[in-house]
């Protein structure tokens, strides 16, 4: 169960990914979401601090709350926790999947999932298109024993809307490790480059509220049409 | 001036980023730290709030408040819009200045910029190197109506510690838009590397909190020694 404001944080986030601010680049005031959320002012001022956080918004004293230009142009941001699916409602989203079995994991994988070497681990390897562009080669690891089912049908539309919507899991946070490698054969192959051209990489891993790791995955970007955006505050 | 929360806020992030905490993992109990700040209940709790929001902390009920572990490893983090050198207190900073000179802005970087063409810029080029190894070229333009002054010896220790201390301007916000690509020749001769090695970009556009940009850049980053992190709340 969320609080009320953050019921609301997600409404407008929403809101402003699906682009229904994009004409005027402005929120509504204060009165206004108010008035039209039903909920209280100190309700409404904490859901816009926290957007503000987030990096979605700003506020300029006496001319209303902007939203950041750049989310207006649609880049994918980083913040997409919630699976490319969700956080982009507009755009075209393929995903190939190329392999999906049962796994035991292995020392490394075990160290890097914190659990037990041998537990049953779901290994998809996905090829993830955008607007007809190969975007991404991703290769993730599910513990088994927290996502206990999982077949190329699930895979090939939305994992993320599966553990949330049919598993109710309760996803928390994320570490993103991102960084640039030489492409390797594999990736290069699915996604039309040569090897050594540059990869955009991010190694994820992926927390339930409760602390425990249910996925980690690396994502293989094509440097030429992955940009990432990442909206920061002071 | 900044509300109390955010003093809070700055003063534990900066406690969190110092390892402080690295030895137990948790910050003090809700109870402690309204002891530690001598402030009410409801400003911890706005200030824990926002520490989650930004990807530090996680609560889990009736064990406490645990830093995010990938932080206690001290990783770059992508949230370091305070500069390195704030941010990063315990590590070894150099910075060599490549070049600083007052440039006329041309059509292009007047339209990244938002400013007329032919506004004075300073242009920036700095090697970063952190703990002895090559980290990032930085190819930087400040706008001169707003950064009216800038030298070799402010570049060359921290220009955000002088925008904020001397000209105390409130910087806002920050667009980062990362990618790799090839390395460019300058680039690949100061950090080391060969030409078409892989760079991690990162084009930067920084905001006042009114919103005026006052600085865009570029910063390629060494692909063998920089690894940022992105802390994800769902």
């Amino acid at each position: 169960m969320s609080a009320k404001y953050k019921l609301i944080v997600d409404e407008i986030e929403r809101d402003i990914l699906d682009g229904k601010y994009n004409s005027i680049g402005k929120l509504p005031t204060e009165e206004e979401l108010v008035a039209t959320y039903g909920v209280s002012r100190t309700t409404v001022r904490k859901a816009i601090g926290i957007l503000s956080s987030k990096g979605y918004i700003y506020q300029v004293q006496g001319s209303g709350i902007f939203i950041r230009e750049s989310i207006l142009k649609g880049y994918i941001s980083l913040e997409t926790l919630k699976g490319f699916t969700r956080d982009f409602p507009n755009r075209e989203i393929e995903s190939k999947v190329i392999n999906i079995e049962v796994i035991q994991a292995d020392e490394k994988l075990a160290r890097k999932m914190k659990c037990d070497i041998g537990t049953n681990v779901y290994y998809v390897k996905r090829l993830r298109i955008i607007d007809g562009n190969t975007f991404s080669m991703e290769y993730s690891y599910y513990n088994k024993d927290i996502i206990p089912y999982l077949n190329e049908e699930i895979a090939k539309s939305s994992i993320y809307s599966y553990i949330l919507d049919d598993l109710k899991l309760n996803i928390g946070f994320a570490d993103k490790l991102i960084y640039a490698d030489k492409m390797d054969e594999e990736s290069a192959k699915y996604l039309g480059l040569a090897m050594d051209d540059p990869a955009l990489v991010i190694d994820n891993t992926v927390f339930l509220n409760n602390g425990n790791i249910f996925e980690v995955s690396k994502v293989i970007h094509n440097y030429k049409h992955a940009k990432l955006l990442k909206l920061a505050t002071f």
